[in-house]
């Protein structure tokens, strides 16, 4: 399905705000303001669930919806934010994955036992 | 460079924190509260800016490195409870805009305007 | 009236959780959490407006109420955080205020211009 | 000592900021926005905690000084957010609890349990 790539799906949103006259609302301030709001939604789910009914969240189908569904919002406001900014949001995780590896190298005997 | 997919990034992610023995912490519940943190350094970059200086926040190469590398980390997070959850991110998104064109239709004018 | 008082408040809100069998829910962590799901959703009303609309938020009856609303449920979240933490929130705050006073000395001429 | 007194902090909070000019800083909107960061900046210390290493944070100096200092830190921008909405902040909690008494009622075997 061509509509699951990430540009694709970045641009349907940048078109879907333009299409509703949104865009003076999107500055940069409020789409981090918006993403926060969505991450906290997300938090929420989980706010009083121990660590093992977290783990098993998905097991119940209202609880997953919701996560799916905030999962997606949180995504969207990123990649929106990230269109605003001009941030290449893939190139820009590689190379935090990359500066995270020398930050956080595996000690000799994680490595060993790794092989 | 095949690394700029996200399916391998995430991969990349998972494989990151099981090399580090990091699984342990890494509970959705435990993983969303990481995601809000990391949203919200994002958000601190813009909180006494004006709407006009936030749009122009890229132009600041400290700023500029600060955002780049804030959407690497609450994508990075995103992706790791996605995973612990067992969330296809891509097709909640597009789910999500399916949703949001039913519920925001635009206007007959506004569909006019644009042809 | 003798309820205005932030000690017996926060001794309310402490028995009105131990009434209802709370108290396992309300370890530090998650009241932690609850306290910025809170702050997020106060920060919401505001996310679209722009500086002059926000400046003006409480003469909006509906958006009045909800920001009382939410700042009762932050400051409700803070103080059973302290209480589980045992820490004196007004001293905590005079404190802080004196280590900020010592951090952001005014300059002469503010002094001068502030007799 | 008088400066225990939440009247009075508030105040001192607001003098702080005039004397430094950071009014045209502290619309409500940056102010509830620098509220949800500091909760996040709070929620962060105890993000990788179990619940019991949670609630035995404060046995911890290094970390019982950041809770202390985040707890101020959030107070501090409720309580110039109230400043900037006139909003009496003692009085909307008092409110919110006798909502929230009515809207979660103790059952009557809670009730006889507590006599």
């Amino acid at each position: 399905m061509e509509d699951l790539d990430i540009a694709t799906l970045q641009k349907r949103l940048v078109d879907f705000a333009a299409a509703r006259d949104w865009e003076r609302f999107h500055t940069p301030k409020n789409l981090a303001m918006a993403l926060m709001v969505e991450a906290s939604e997300l938090a929420e789910i989980f706010q009083w669930l121990t660590p093992e009914q977290s783990a098993d969240v998905m097991s119940d189908p209202e609880k997953a919806f919701r996560v799916r569904d905030e999962v997606a919002d949180v995504l969207a406001y990123l990649l929106q934010l990230a269109s605003a900014c001009e941030v290449d949001v893939l190139a820009a995780l590689a190379d935090k994955i990359e500066r995270n590896e020398l930050r956080f190298p595996m000690g000799r005997e994680e490595r060993k036992a790794r092989g």
